[in-house]
């Protein structure tokens, strides 16, 4: 049994629910909100010194971070990643992709209109952000355009991870609206077997998006 | 035959050159000075839609980006990747955290330091750099405190990405000194068999590095 320390808001946390919900496998959920602190304590450093979420720990007191290393690690021998070397090589090329040029604007645009206080000097970042998200949107409508998926002929580990924040960029102040093949593509994932999306924004951070220029 | 696009001064690449050279890999380089503008070129593009080096060219047209996607394609098979899916996922855990919680703050801080004006707005960015690198550095210091490298229990490609930036962090003004841990490895690092370093920055990044406060 898999037990994932992971705080549901996040897309990074989000993308081993579902995989693993896509996959059959049973889990245990340990709920840690990064946004209080909860990554800081002696106890959440004992399993990823790096402070944080999501962490892995096996029955056998194994534990692995990093959302995209534990999706290659878990997708294994499943159809959600190709035994293919070269297909293997696109898949960890377009998750690198991901935790460098997407994640730093998308996902941080995101958690800064949600989950900071309308006057947080965070705030400021937002512009060089969104346009700095737009540019990796672009690179992923670019290869959208030619391709279903973003590994090899079928959805998998990449999907899962360029999904997680894509979905949910508005809520950052990134339209989605310019880009027709990210949009075609975000349903086609929507529509996979077992699809969960990521638990919509409780009501404070609903309120906090709503008010964010 | 293989080309890599890349940009000598530039860790990301420079992990290309030496995991190539360990390999006794016959190759191409083509100099893409990026401080310059030439990853922004429509040739350029076509290589990497995401504008930036390093990208791998092989004979038959195909092209691979993401550095640390690149080190693990091209180890395959090698002594610098373990077979074994466990020691596999603490080599991309660890890539992973070069990318995302240590080439952005050391590389950057590096980057700012050496190759902007010494008036550069980006300036005010270094002293946060700095407390982020050094929180890198302390997950690196408590690993090594127990483990002789990176990848299992030999040197390998997660090693190769965390030497790059980390041997020349105190360019960006991020002193080694309290980490003896990671200087014992920078050393076991230097130590193996064809390792070269990344080059000295040139007459101008050197006098800016030296400016720098």
């Amino acid at each position: 049994m898999i037990t994932v320390h992971g705080f549901s808001p996040s897309g990074n946390c989000h993308k081993l629910r579902l995989l693993l919900e896509q996959l059959g496998e049973r889990y245990d959920w340990v709920e840690v909100d990064s946004s209080q602190g909860q990554t800081r304590t002696p106890e959440f450093l004992a399993l990823n010194p790096n402070g944080k979420v999501p962490v892995v720990e096996f029955s056998d007191g194994r534990t692995l971070s990093e959302s995209n290393a534990i999706l290659y690690y878990l997708a294994d021998g499943s159809d959600f990643l190709p035994a293919d070397l070269w297909q293997r090589a696109q898949a960890l090329s377009w998750m690198n992709f991901e935790q460098y040029s997407h994640e730093p604007c998308i996902a941080v645009a995101r958690f800064i209109a949600g989950w900071t206080p309308l006057d947080s000097p965070r705030r400021a970042e937002l512009p060089k952000l969104r346009e700095r998200g737009h540019q990796a949107l672009a690179v992923m409508e670019r290869h959208l355009q030619t391709h279903q998926w973003f590994t090899g002929d079928r959805y998998g580990i990449a999907d899962i991870a360029l999904h997680a924040y894509t979905d949910v960029a508005e809520h950052g102040g990134i339209a989605l609206s310019p880009y027709p093949a990210i949009r075609a593509w975000l349903a086609r994932v929507r529509a996979t077997p077992g699809f969960i999306a990521l638990p919509e924004p409780g009501p404070q951070a609903a309120r906090l998006i709503a008010q964010t220029l």
